[in-house]
Parts: structure tokens; C-alpha cells; sequence
């Protein structure tokens, strides 16, 4: 037996007990009489004592111990002469009689210190020894917590939890499918899924009902910053439900995982916001609401002046800064700086303080008067002391840019708590976008998605203004997950992949397996799927989703602990059929 | 809203309610005045029923109903006429107001019933069809239900769920593994896990301490009659534990599924067989003790006879069938059919009547004396009305004939209950087994396994003798789990390689990577991983594991429902610097 308790537990109810027990030398520290060591596992640590004037071998090779050496100790619980009441363990030490070493260690390429000393590539190398360290053990633990509460939730809500294949079909618009030779159908290949949505619409076919996966997903993409060649997600998918059905009872589960994770409470039901509001307040369909500072649209207030800027754009728009109205010359110019960088891509900044004393100054008073002025801080609701920033030019880029410098206004006022959530939908999507390359409408969400009822006579006069039976939750900026309500009729379904472009033949190449299961008694059905690595991560307060997926791979999509794309023998390819071209 | 109830749950007090359900026509009965539809969801049937003489246009309607239409209905729940005491809602039906058809169906290729007409080919084709099927749905019920115990057992005793990679490196050894070509690294590839065993041993060295997953692994390699290319496992691995650590928890797990999903209990500890003990008396690794049966060892007894059959083999040994003296010659015949047949292998089978009188009859009289045949019987303990079985040969294939006899006696005898379990650890495997073809040792298990402390001075003076600390439970003879102590110690580990006859390249290639992660403070661990299609089907007494699976695949490896794995055209082979080579 290796050891009696583990060292998060022991506490004064124990002094007395002779007690063992095993872990890693997490610290030593030498004070010439006695000699301490902390002992890591993953429930805590523990402090072990030693004495040079009673046991002074014993003491010699507690000294000699290294850090990250895995031992096991035999001794007495004692109380502590210092306590540390800040550990559960604090108030005890343990007064050593036996050491046994089980395994030496090599000393750690960075320290196993929650502030450790390591950058991220080294980390990332031995993740191991980064897994380690309490912060990341914690996020794993966290992790773990909101998969098991996730499911408590589900289950008691009757969703039944189905694996559905990994080895899956490749289709023709899966360009960003992982494919896998196989080695009994040569030069054949499955796909990885990019999401089981094609499995759980049958399932709902199958009158399953209420079905539920935590489910690994597929991506073969350029990653960004933060993206995943492989990635987790919450897949759910409910029958005999309109949209209002799915939005309460996933509001539930995220409500559920916050109370029983978090300890928060949310009263009444989660803000619902159309796409078009999210858009014209927030520039954005992914609105972080945790503060106001909402876009106004001055077009109409601004033209005719003869600013000649703001007349020749299509779109002026801005936001109202609280309180920065005393910005320096210098932080202006910042702010100008961030909204010219080419990711931001706007032209120029205008800015207009409303200064305390009720005046304004603004970078563009030749053009405006101070009443001209007045109205665009009526506009923003702005009082003294406010600072209006004003963007130009095409509506959607403006927009966009509006809502990137919203979103650092309101990093810098402080405004972006990590501890404060704030949840809702967004909803009322459009149906279709418009493609400017291929000069033809596509599913903003999937082909299956149901237009709202009473949008459907425009599918053919004005696909363009066709809303979605759609719906996101989004947390704090943060697209947490998305679904909708599926088409289960086929003939609204013939009419959306005309309103696609689609000819019969193409739409029976692509789809034809599913719709020949929907002619077999399909019912009303709809679903959702959570990024889960994503609500983790923002449970957990942490930027990246790297920081709560214990082996992650790189932006390069490599693993690089294991060194992880690699080569494969010439024999492997050749049992596959395959070999690989050089490109040029 | 689709309905204000499911079709399971409407019983004797609802009686006078107005409700809505949803579902699928299950049957219809026309019965002239009456018309009754059963209406059938996940959760049930439900009678619906309507009158022609009060509303014939409704009635008429329903009768137009063609199996598996999708409707939603209103009407009042009423007690019914004659009630059907075997179903929960047999007392009521919903005298009908209103239909909507919600979709209709086509006429299913085989019928929707517990007993189908479908064959097998067809029933995986339409396999959303085939869930409709209550056997289908409860074996996937129950397969959810597993998990949920599997994690909320493992989760109270610590254990944390951690997601491993599903891409990761390929290996030379894994001539099983599936490989995935990298679009972001052309050339190179990921492989599928065969397990997380890797992953899982880094977790112990990272300090998790309990470990669990329910987890996809691949293998591509020709399916035997009940494998899948991906499959499911409960994978485990626990820090500072001893074999009889980890069997004590993994038997709690178990029991704690017997309990919580068949209301099944055991009481004390299952029973421990060495794989010794379980090879000469079951000649088998995985036995089968629903029954007794054991094989005997007669060589000694039954040479220097006369009988050149059995003089000039090295092993004599057989079974006694209990209560089969009476058995005729055409029913002997069809025993010594069975164990001639090609796969079972044995050259012929003797047999010995000990008839109920006490005198015996046997295919041997002319060389044993009813004196030799009595002494056989004794070795058996046979009791008069017994049948012994008798096989000779070398002795690993005749332990084996005599093993595929037993089953099928077992079988032949009703011995062998679906209902009932006869869980059993075997252990103290041999660490090693002979190659005749490579001339060389192979891990058993795997490389890392643990040999047995007493037994590691013989690693390199007998290292055939060698037992691992290596275990398998075994339910009604079917291997539903294994694992092993691994080896912490780098010497011993060198050992391992070197009893494998590694060069240390080779070992540093092939396990470089683990081996370094080892030198950075390993603590002892073990583990174990179960196949939870397996043990799934064995709760639910199905023989094949593709019964409990939602979309499995067929023994050529396709999904014949999605036609998958298929061909890929070749700008996506071209993205991947990929070409297929036709083979001649």
C-alpha cells in the first residue's frame, strides 16, 4: 500500500495518527536543525518534517531529495509550531520516520510553480510537467465538472446520450474534412466528422426524441489564434419543438452549469436580441452586453454639412466613451492608431469631447457648430464628460470597426470583467447570405435550416430578407453555441435549395441520403451545439481554449510533445494504396 | 407547442383531460364504427380512437393514415372498454378531436416491429428506421444509462474525465493504425489511437492520480465476425496503486453497474484465477464458470496402454458431460463432427458411457478394461449417467479443443443462462510469449507492463516463466477488461526491452518519448481499460457488439447506410500532395 491519505487531507483532527503517504517534492527547505519538505499530489500539499538532532540519516537524505522526486513517507502527524492558515493542511506537518524514494527525477526544464518560469513552446513540449501545476490541473478539473454536470442535466431533462461514428462519409463540400484512408476498401477513405449533424437529425428520424453527445469534432483549417484541429462540442437535438422549446431548455443548462460550477444564479430568462439589433447596437452578432456603449447611426445627422468625408460614405456611426472626455492629444492619437491598423481597416478617427464644463471640442469643427455638436451627444444619451468616437464609410466595415473599438474602450474603462457574465441569444437570423464570388446565395447556418413561417412568400421574391429559425448564445463577446430549427418538409426543403441554386440533381448528389430518411416519417425537430473547449475556457476566466484541453496542438495544427504530424514508412502508404507527391 | 404529453405517460388518472401528443402511427384498426390508431413515441403507445357515427369526416381521415405518418392529435383522455393491463397506458385512449399531419411516410422497407421481417443488409441500410424498433431503442437506452453509472461511480471515487487526442502520432509498430494526411503539413499524417495508453501514463506522470475516459479507439485491420473499426472503451489508470488496488476498485465498478442497471447483486469478492489455473482447467484465458466442466489432465493416466492415439501424444485430456451416458450413437457422431471441424481441429474424439447400472461403454473397450475406465471416472468425479469426452494431441491445441467442447456442451446442456453473470478476475499472466516466426519474445500486454517482483530474477535466465502483474476480467467468457501494473523504473524497463530483445535505438525510437517523460518523477500506476460495446451487449444478452452500437459498421468495414468509406476526388487528394496507386 502506498500511502493511508493523500496529501490534501490530513488537518489537526489527525495530529496523533501515524499516517504514510506519497507524492512529489514540490519544495525543500533547509534551516540547519530541521529540514522541511512540501509533498505535491493532486489533492494538496503536505508538510513534512525532519530532525538533524534525532535522526540525523534520515534528515541527510530528506536533504539530498531533489525536486519532483516521487517519494513515499511513514511518520507522525504533529501540529505545526507556524501554522499556515491559508492551506487545508496547514495546521499539521508530519514528523518523518521512513523515506523510501520511488522514482528520482531529473530536474524540470521550468518550475512547477503556479507563476511558472516556462514560456508557452517549452510548455507545450513537456505538457507532463506544465499539467503539474495547479492552474492547469485546476482547469482540468474544472473541465471534467462541467462534462459531468452537463450530462446530470441532459439526463434528468430525458436526453439520451448517443455515439454517433467518427468514421464518417467525406462529401464534396467538406473541404475542411480530416479524410482517412482505408486499408480493406483501398483507395477509399472515410471522413472525420466536422460535427455529427447529419447522425442527429436521424436520430430524431429514428424517434429518438431528446439526444444529446459531448463529442469530438474535426477541422482541417488554418488555425486561428484560437482554433483546434480537433475541438469539443455540446451536440444536442430535440423533437416535436419549436424554437422557443430549444432556448428553454438550453438556457436551463447553461443556468444549471453556472449554478452548480460557479455558484452563480441568474434571475428570469436570458436577454433575446434579433440579429438586426445586435448588428445596428453592437456592430456584431456576438454582442459582449456585460456593458453598454451602444453604436449609434448618425448618417443622417452628419450629412449635408460639407464635411465631405461624411457625405460621400454610406454609413457614419459611433460610440459614446463615459468619462474620457479629458483624453490627452496622446491617447486621441492612440485611438486613431487602433482604429487604422489594417485588421480594424478605418479611415480616420473623428472625435468629439463633451467637456465637463458643457463646451465641445472635436477634431472636426470647422464643419460642425457647437449646436450641430450638441445634437450628436443627444444622439448618444452623452453627458458632460463623455467622449463621442465617430467612424465612416461602407455600413458593414464601419460597423465592424465600431464594434472592435467599442470592445477595447471597454477593456481599457475596465468594463470587460472576467468574473461577470453576461448571457444571451441572439436570434432572427437571415437565412441566406449573399456570396459576391460565386454570385449566389448560401445557408448562413446549413441547408436544413427552417425559415421563420412568415418569411417564407419572400424565398422567392427577397431571399435576401428571409429570417432563420436560428439562434446563438452568446456570453460576454463570446459565441458560446448555435443551432436552429431543421426544415422537415420536403417541399419547403425543395424550395430552399432552389432559393441555393441548386438543381434537383445537385441537391440529391449532396443530400439525397438524408432527405431519403426524411421520406420515411420525419417530425419536427431542431437542436444546438455548444463549443465546449470555448465555455470552459470562459468559465475558467482564460483567453484560449489551449489552456483547458490537456494536449492541444499548436497553431501549425502540430503536437509538438509527441512531434505529432510525422512521415509515414513507404510500406504503411503502400498497404494503403497511396503515396505521396512532392510538390513543387 | 407539439404536445402537452409523450405517448407513455397518460394513465387512469388523467381521465377527462383535454391533451395534445405527437408521434407515429404505429398500427391502425378498423373495426367498422371504430377506428383505432396506436400512436407511439420513445416513451410509449398510446390508443387513439375515433367514432364515425359522431364525427365521420375526422374518422375518415384517420383511416387514411399510413404507418409511420408523423400526426399531432387533441382530444380527451378516456377510460378504455377492454383494457391491456401490459402496457402503462392500457387503461386509457384519447377519443380524438383534431389531426394534423405533421409528415407523412413512405411504406418502410421491413416492418416496425419487434419482430421485423428485415434482414440484416436491409435493417443497417434503413438503420434510423431499424432504431424505431423498441429492442433497438432500449439496447441504446441502456447503453446511455451505463455510461451515466460508468461516470457517476468513477467520478465519486475521484477519478477525473480527461479528453485525450484522437490525433496523434503514428508509430512504427501500429501497422493497425489508421493514418490522417495533414493539409496544414503535407506529407505528414496523424494516426487514429488504438488506445490512450500513452496519453494516460502521462497523466500519472503529470500528478492526476485517477484517470478515466469513455473513449473512441480505431483499428484497420480485417473484422472478425464481432470487431468494429472504432470502438468504445472505459479507459483508466490510477497513480500509487497495487494490483489489488485497482481489481478491488474496477470489481466496485462493475458491481456498481450490476446493481444500478440490472438490479443484480454480488455478494463478496469475485473470484481470482491465475491464467494457470484457467488454462488447464478451462483451456482458456477467458473462462467461461456459469458452469464446472473442468478439463482433466489423463495423459498419465490413460498411456503405455497399447493405445498408439494416445501413446504417441503429448497430452490426453477431456470433459464429463453430466447426465449425457444416455446419449445415442448419431448424437455422438455430431460431437465428434464438432471437434473434427476445421476450426476446432481435433483428429477424433474418444467417449466413455458411464451408464447408470455402473458398468461403462466406451470407443476404446478394446484397450481399457472397465477397471482403467473407472479410474478415468474417478478423475472426473463422474457419477453413473455421466459422459466423458476425451481428446489427444499436442497440448495447447487440444487444451483449446477441449475449451470449444466444453462451450458447446455447456451450450447443448442449457448451462449457459444470458441471465446469468459469472464475473472472475484472471491474473498472474506470463509477461512474455514465444514468437516462432520473428524467433523472438513479445509483451503479452505491452511493453510497460510490470513483471511480478519474485519473478523479475528470472527475466534473463527463464524469461517464459515470467508472470506479469497483468489481469483480465472476464464475464461468462467473454474478456470485458484488462490492464496491468506498469513499470515506473527505468533499469527495470531497459530489462524489459533488452528480455524483448530491443537494441537500446530501438527502444529509444519506438519509445523515446514515454521513456523520457519517465525520468521527470514517474509514480507506480496501473490500470485497466474495458470495451463498452462489449460489456454493454452483455448486459443486454445480445451476441453482437453491433446491436448496442447506433451506427455500426459491417464486417468489410462500411457504413452501408452513408456508403462510406468512399472515393475522393482529386483536387482534395491534391490538396494533400496525396495520389492512389492502382494496385495490379
Amino acid at each position: 500500500m502506498y500511502r493511508t491519505n493523500t496529501c490534501g487531507e490530513l488537518t489537526i483532527s489527525d495530529v496523533g495518527k501515524t499516517v504514510t503517504l506519497s507524492g512529489w517534492v514540490q519544495r525543500s527547505r533547509d534551516l540547519g536543525g530541521m529540514t522541511f519538505i512540501d509533498l505535491r499530489d493532486r489533492y494538496g500539499i503536505t508538510q513534512l518534517a525532519f530532525n538533524m538532532e534525532t535522526n540525523a540519516g534520515l534528515c541527510e537524505k530528506a536533504r539530498k531529495l531533489g525536486r519532483e522526486f516521487v517519494i513515499q513517507v511513514t511518520g507522525k502527524v504533529e501540529e505545526r509550531h507556524s501554522k499556515n492558515m491559508n492551506m487545508p493542511t496547514g495546521e499539521i506537518e508530519i514528523f518523518v520516520d521512513a523515506i523510501t524514494i520511488l522514482n528520482k527525477a531529473e530536474i524540470p526544464p521550468f518550475t512547477i510553480e503556479d507563476d511558472t518560469d516556462g514560456g508557452e513552446e517549452i510548455r507545450m513540449k513537456y505538457r507532463y510537467l506544465d499539467l503539474r501545476r495547479e492552474p492547469m490541473r485546476k482547469a482540468m478539473e474544472l473541465r471534467s465538472k462541467m462534462a459531468i454536470e452537463t450530462r446530470s442535466f441532459l439526463s434528468a431533462e430525458k436526453f439520451i446520450e448517443v455515439e454517433t461514428p467518427v468514421l464518417i462519409k467525406s462529401t464534396p463540400e467538406g473541404a475542411r474534412d480530416f479524410v482517412v484512408p482505408s486499408r480493406m476498401n483501398n483507395g477509399q477513405f472515410y471522413a472525420l466528422p466536422q460535427s455529427p449533424q447529419t447522425f442527429k437529425q436521424l436520430l430524431m428520424v429514428a424517434g429518438f426524441d431528446r439526444y444529446f453527445q459531448i463529442v469530438k469534432c474535426f477541422r482541417d483549417e488554418d488555425l486561428r489564434a484560437d482554433r483546434q484541429p480537433e475541438f469539443t462540442q455540446i451536440d444536442c437535438e430535440m423533437a416535436f419543438v419549436e424554437q422557443d422549446d430549444v432556448l428553454n431548455t438550453f438556457e436551463g443548462l447553461i443556468k444549471h452549469l453556472f449554478m452548480a460550477v460557479m455558484d452563480e444564479e441568474f434571475e428570469g430568462p436570458f436577454p433575446r436580441m434579433s440579429f438586426d439589433d445586435a448588428m445596428s447596437n453592437y456592430g456584431n452578432d456576438k454582442p459582449d452586453i456585460r456593458f453598454g456603449m451602444r453604436l449609434r447611426d448618425l448618417t443622417s445627422l452628419v450629412q449635408g454639412k460639407g464635411f465631405k468625408v461624411f457625405d460621400s460614405v454610406e454609413h457614419v456611426g459611433g460610440i459614446c466613451a463615459g468619462g474620457c472626455a479629458s483624453y490627452s492629444r496622446k491617447q486621441l492619437d492612440a485611438i486613431t492608431h487602433f482604429v487604422t491598423k489594417p485588421q480594424i481597416g478605418a479611415k480616420g478617427l473623428v472625435w468629439v469631447k463633451y467637456n465637463e464644463d458643457g463646451s465641445f471640442k472635436s477634431s472636426v469643427d470647422k464643419f460642425y457648430t457647437p449646436e450641430d455638436l450638441q445634437k450628436w451627444a443627444e444622439k448618444f444619451n452623452a453627458k458632460p464628460g463623455d467622449l463621442l468616437l465617430v467612424l465612416a464609410g461602407e455600413k458593414g466595415s464601419t460597423r465592424n470597426a465600431l464594434s472592435e473599438l467599442r470592445l477595447e474602450m471597454g477593456e481599457q474603462l475596465g468594463l470587460r470583467n472576467k468574473k461577470v457574465f453576461a448571457p444571451l441569444w441572439v436570434v432572427d437570423f437571415p437565412l441566406l447570405e449573399w456570396d459576391e464570388e460565386t454570385q449566389r446565395y448560401h445557408a448562413m447556418h446549413h441547408p436544413f435550416t427552417s425559415p421563420k413561417p412568415e418569411d417564407i412568400d419572400k424565398m422567392k421574391t427577397n431571399p435576401g430578407e428571409v429570417r432563420a429559425n436560428a439562434y446563438d448564445m452568446v456570453i460576454n463577446g463570446v459565441e458560446v453555441g448555435g443551432g436552429s430549427i431543421r426544415i422537415h418538409d420536403q417541399q419547403l426543403q425543395q424550395q430552399m435549395f432552389q432559393a441555393l441554386g441548386f438543381s434537383d440533381e445537385e441537391a440529391q448528389e449532396q443530400f439525397g441520403f438524408l432527405m431519403n430518411a426524411f421520406t420515411y416519417g420525419a417530425p419536427p425537430h431542431g437542436g444546438i451545439a455548444f463549443g465546449f473547449d470555448r465555455l470552459v475556457s470562459l468559465f475558467a476566466g482564460l483567453d484560449s481554449i489551449r489552456d483547458v484541453i490537456a494536449f492541444p496542438k499548436n497553431n501549425a495544427g502540430r503536437d509538438i510533445m509527441i512531434d505529432s504530424p510525422s512521415a509515414v514508412n513507404k510500406d504503411a502508404l503502400d498497404e494503403l494504396s497511396l503515396q505521396v507527391v512532392k510538390k513543387d
